[in-house]
């Protein structure tokens, strides 16, 4: 099943520098991850702001939250969730 | 460059179902036209709302608004647009 | 998959009496198959409003989207969706 | 009587991990207390959001309010309560 | 029990005026019973808006819900609903 | 001249319990003196949130603002203000 | 006592002109009547928009309703209301 | 001195094709005026919307409040207005 | 030209006691100033909130913003601004 | 391609004097060379705020995003982004 989310990241503005590196590395190594699994299908930047649009392929709803929640940035994330379905004009 | 849009359908409730089974027709025709030319490169439904999700690919800004608003539906829609960029953890 | 929904309806104040009985009628009969079906496994209405919550039982997004869309009631809706995960602290 | 919440988790990022362990295992009891009392009657994880939807069944707004506040992540929740009515197309 | 509601009334400008006349001398007819039932407490104005505050007192959501539903000006109402419990600093 | 306010608390979350409990008891016992004195009329607990319904009953608004102003817990405070009128269909 | 208002108009795009005039001549004239009475203090426009601010004088809140509830175009108008109070920092 | 607006369009959609056409012909031409004439200094499409970004260069705010309720389009549009000063880190 | 502002006072609740006082003496003082200069012709209180609706009269926006941006709350103020215009109604 | 963004500073009120005059100078610094670059086609200060209008004319989302998250003052901003379009009424 497929989920759509928009992602913005609020990191508080006095997290380390080192922090802040170690968490952004952890982050982009299970995105990668992720995506190699076929769970993350889509995953872009929002031009001009710290927040991505991202396209979740996952078994269920349970499947999907254990697998966003276990994102390193997970407790530092705003995220907005759209359950997605086909689209009858859809090709694909 | 790539676009995605939130667009909610907003049909006034008088709208005779004739005129609107018109509109939804066209606008499929042209939705599949522009899947086919490789514009239009995502469309979800989003589940429980007459709402889609859409990824669009268009040469600029112009192209984008040009393509879009050619849409039977435009006048109908409320559409929020993010403009999108390569994120850097993105493997594809 | 589970689905909660917070259904506002916004019927036109000039539409008939006549037709509004009719709606109401027929979403009472779908709603109650549903219930049937297991589908639909909670409706409680929101006190004070013409709105309600209500938990779905749905296959998957599509489901889902085919079943709540075809509610006579569905043009005249304003729908919150939120995709429900099982709770850690939840017994059931 | 029942009451919909939709309690969403605001840890300040930086609380002590150990803190965040003890009041978590708290929560977790004092809820499985809960439902164990017949209190809470259903509680689900919001998927890809630290949030989660609960239906309350308490005598009262006081008995309700008495509930929510004892529940040791209180002073860290944002909560919109929405008190529940029979809905006239319920079956049960 | 008590519920707060913030009711804002909404009647299409186009509705005629003896239309608006009967409606608002049924509503004034009703809350007046409301009153000397004791369901409803309080009723004010909110100074400059086409708006009132009111505190209703019921047997619960049910009785609340059926209470305010069957106000004539209920289908041009937008209706917030907070449940009312008993303050600690409250002296009555 | 009678004010509606909504008041939500809004701790921070590192607040030393001790200084907190100074400020609740503080809070307590002005809001009982106003009570007494009958500038503020009622006090309701919003239930399942921190924050509360109270209607103040002051010579004016400079009175009312002297008044909430010297709440104790006044820097903690979002609040919103409705000051009201008589209602057509008050009886009291 | 000082009200601030922001009222917007909002006129339905389908009202005939010569009735838009008439309530316009008739606001004109019962806003000047008011401003000749020490009712209306100021009233300026918001430059680009249909709006406009004013700062009231009236007795109280059930006079301040009665003014305002009186403007012809009342039933086309939203207003945020704000009591004022006397600042400490004001000269005069 | 500068103004900023950002002017959605909400044309009704049961506005006849032809006064449409009539009001987007009267809007070019009194927008291209007003360009020549220095007034309207940019004027951009929000790419998807049928919305625009302006800049409006006006004597003062009466100037520019005549200025944009002279558009055609005034009556349909929602403006949010930035008034604009120079900028320390601006070259120009 | 003049401009009304809604600024709100957002002041951490950990700041010293000292540095407040200190603050808020310098901001009466500045705003005093202006008054006597003419440039801040209205101050009220919003009654019951730590904000406060003004009246500015600066020769344009960039005088407007260089004086309010002087005021030492500054850093800590939340600031609505309306460009304000003559309104055709006014007398004065 | 262009892109008008809405800048919100919002820096800590604890950060450092120094810390800010440091960020506010590779601001200016960068800003300049961007305007210099032909990036930065306008700057404005949205007056009373610490906020700024942009039009940015960038390559693409790409360049655009690696040309503003290069800021300093990035991590403190709240960004707005519209994408720009050529308007059919626009001359130039």
């Amino acid at each position: 099943m497929l989920f759509c989310t928009l992602m913005t990241v609020k990191l508080p503005p006095d997290l380390p520098a080192e922090r802040v590196q170690t968490l952004r590395a952890a982050e982009t190594a299970l995105a990668q991850d992720y995506q190699r699994q076929g769970k993350l299908r889509h995953l872009w930047r929002v031009a001009g702001r710290t927040a991505n649009v991202s396209v979740w392929d996952c078994a269920d709803a349970d499947d999907f939250h254990a697998t966003v929640s276990a994102l390193p940035l997970f407790p530092y994330l705003e995220i907005e969730v759209l359950p997605l379905a086909r689209h009858p004009s859809a090709l694909d």
